[in-house]
């Protein structure tokens, strides 16, 4: 854990200065904040948190930071996470997932702003399960049809050495991540809230599992509670993460949908998994996919999207039933129809019967017999059943 | 029904000569037969049909024609079609579906070679049923799923005054034949075989309400048998029929799979209803639209895509739940999110619990007070409940 030059090869720990800064910025304005996010990455944070203090910032700054500027509970923050096993997440550190998070600036949209720092909760380096992850996403009240295919979804991944985003959410959330935990595959939960709350409720155990073997992540304090506006904004986090974003089921109006605009807007894949029409949680998928999103229907066609072909695919042909008749060209096929089941014909008739050439009829019933699909007595011709045909 | 010089402008009845030499002509090559088909577009049909008996013809046409050439059963044929009330369509007719079948020639691919002449058998023209027809067709083996959405479809486009075609077998086609007579709709069956055989024999009663009310179709001459490359062949007439074709329920090897081929390299739409992935049935659903066929859910989803909107679409609104808080803009929400749900707050503390200036806040709070989400006492403020949202 030594000091580096480069300041991203391992995690190196950033200045207790720098730390009060980066936490007081990340709660001075309600994220996402793209004014103080690039006036940050102007003057840099210590600075900039000083600016922000005495009010002497640019006005789109101003705007932002206001109405909290003169309360600074970062080092309550900072005290309360080290209580929980927490810890804040710098850009100045090694584990800061750069790479992805490249894509919020570079977006141009505001409400796409880069996080200025992130609490996190548990052994994983994000920068690493960043590397190669993928978001699996959707309804709260999902039926279980959907959290049956997320949970395998996760659990394809997790075998697969990808890392499971999610929102921890009910639903499609948490059985994505109980498919990664149970395939012992690292996964990540983006929260609405501070990595202390177990939110929802229902979801504390998980919560706990995933903070003891992957990382539970968060842009709001310890304490934070959660809200309609912050699950949106968090969600830019869920797809940032990622390289792509599977929905697994969503209604038409729902916050899975946004993640996959959000991931859209961040140039990342945006997948989804289609269902019964006649199910309104498969609606959303639907809209996606009629709106460009991709059809996945299982782990590999994910991870093929993913760009990581030959790497985690597995050689699994697709199981399908092969008939002996399926490899006939056309003219085969056509002798072969024409081809009686019980009083065998002369080639000549079959050749007018298929409407054949007799030349290219002998040729056919030679390959036919050879196949087990005609047989011959006395010059005349029948067909055979095929083995396996019945 | 008097001669026309334009011979396309009504059924004119084409002279016996005619109908004789088509006749023969449909049954000398088994088809598709490109060779034969182009040379009958240079010569004309009496001329190519003399050249063909006498084996006067093109070296690529005496391939097509030499086995059944010296077999003359066209005046039979004519017959019989007698008998079962059909009829020998031609393209001199004015009831043949040039716009349609212009598509044929175009494609320049030789499994797709148009028809030399079509048995008919019902009171429907051809020509004027195929000016708004849309396909719809899938698995023999279909599911309960499948054949509901095929009869919606079905009844749904024949309520909207577009004419189902299909492929009359057992599950989909049947379905969405039966869903198109429901509606007083109309409806093609284009068989495998002769239009005065019932195959399948469990749909003899359906294939008579077709005939009874649109039109059954066949390239294949009276009392001729089905075969599984005719069933094949028989699929370019019902992708070349319509404007595009639907499929609903299809294995990963399926005909319908291979209609849908034909009908995009005909440059017809290709359109999929998704279903559960865990049905193989699906699998072919979901293969046709990563390859690009249009994801349809129902009705309104096929007809804007026939390109047909505002016609034919009627003013259905998506249904879907409307909470009060989706208006919400970005401010409003963080504001909503902010307010207590029991002590009131005042506007100082909700600027600062949500980060917005406080200006804007009070804005946002007459604007949550004027939705009804937002109550005041004494200058401070608590969140209402949403009417209906309980």
């Amino acid at each position: 854990m030594s000091a580096d030059p480069a300041g991203r090869e391992s995690a190196t720990p950033a200045s207790r200065e720098l730390l009060a800064a980066r936490a007081y910025l990340s709660r001075v304005a309600e994220p996402p904040a793209a004014a103080l996010a690039r006036w940050v990455a102007e003057v840099g944070p210590v600075a900039a948190a000083q600016g922000v203090r005495r009010g002497a910032v640019p006005e789109p700054v101003a705007r932002e930071t206001s109405a909290r500027r003169t309360v600074d509970r970062a080092a309550a923050a900072l005290a309360a996470a080290d209580d929980v096993g927490a810890r804040l997440l710098v850009p100045e550190h090694g584990d800061w997932p750069h790479e992805s998070f490249a894509a919020f600036a570079a977006s141009g949209v505001d409400e796409l702003a880069p996080p200025l720092a992130l609490w996190v909760r548990g052994p994983g380096r994000l920068a690493e399960l960043s590397e190669q992850a993928v978001a699996v996403v959707g309804a709260r009240a999902a039926t279980g049809y959907g959290t049956h295919l997320a949970g395998e979804l996760g659990a394809g991944m997790g075998d697969r050495g990808f890392t499971v985003v999610s929102g921890a959410a009910i639903g499609i959330d948490g059985a994505a991540h109980r498919g990664a935990l149970a395939a012992d595959g690292a996964t990540v939960a983006v929260l609405a809230c501070g990595v202390d709350r177990s939110y929802p409720v229902a979801h504390e155990v998980l919560l706990q599992r995933i903070a003891g073997s992957g990382l539970v992540v968060s842009e709001y304090p310890p304490g934070c509670v959660p809200g309609r506006h912050r699950f949106l904004v968090r969600n830019r986090l869920i797809a940032g993460l990622a390289a792509g974003t599977v929905v697994v089921e969503a209604g038409l109006r729902s916050g899975a949908r946004r993640t996959a605009a959000d991931a859209m807007a961040l140039g990342r894949l945006v997948m989804a998994v289609p269902g019964p029409v006649t199910s309104g949680l498969s609606a959303g998928c639907h809209r996606l996919i009629r709106d460009g999103a991709l059809l996945v229907t299982r782990t590999e066609d994910v991870l093929e999207a993913a760009g990581r072909i030959g790497m985690h695919l597995l050689d699994e042909p697709v199981s399908d039933v092969e008939r002996p008749t399926d490899e006939l060209g056309r003219t085969g096929s056509m002798v072969h129809d024409a081809l009686p089941s019980r009083a065998a014909r002369p080639t000549r008739w079959l050749a007018m019967e298929a409407g054949v050439q007799i030349g290219a009829v002998r040729a056919a019933l030679v390959d036919l017999e050879r196949r087990g699909l005609a047989e011959h007595r006395d010059g005349s011709w029948r067909r055979r059943a095929a083995p396996g045909k019945g």
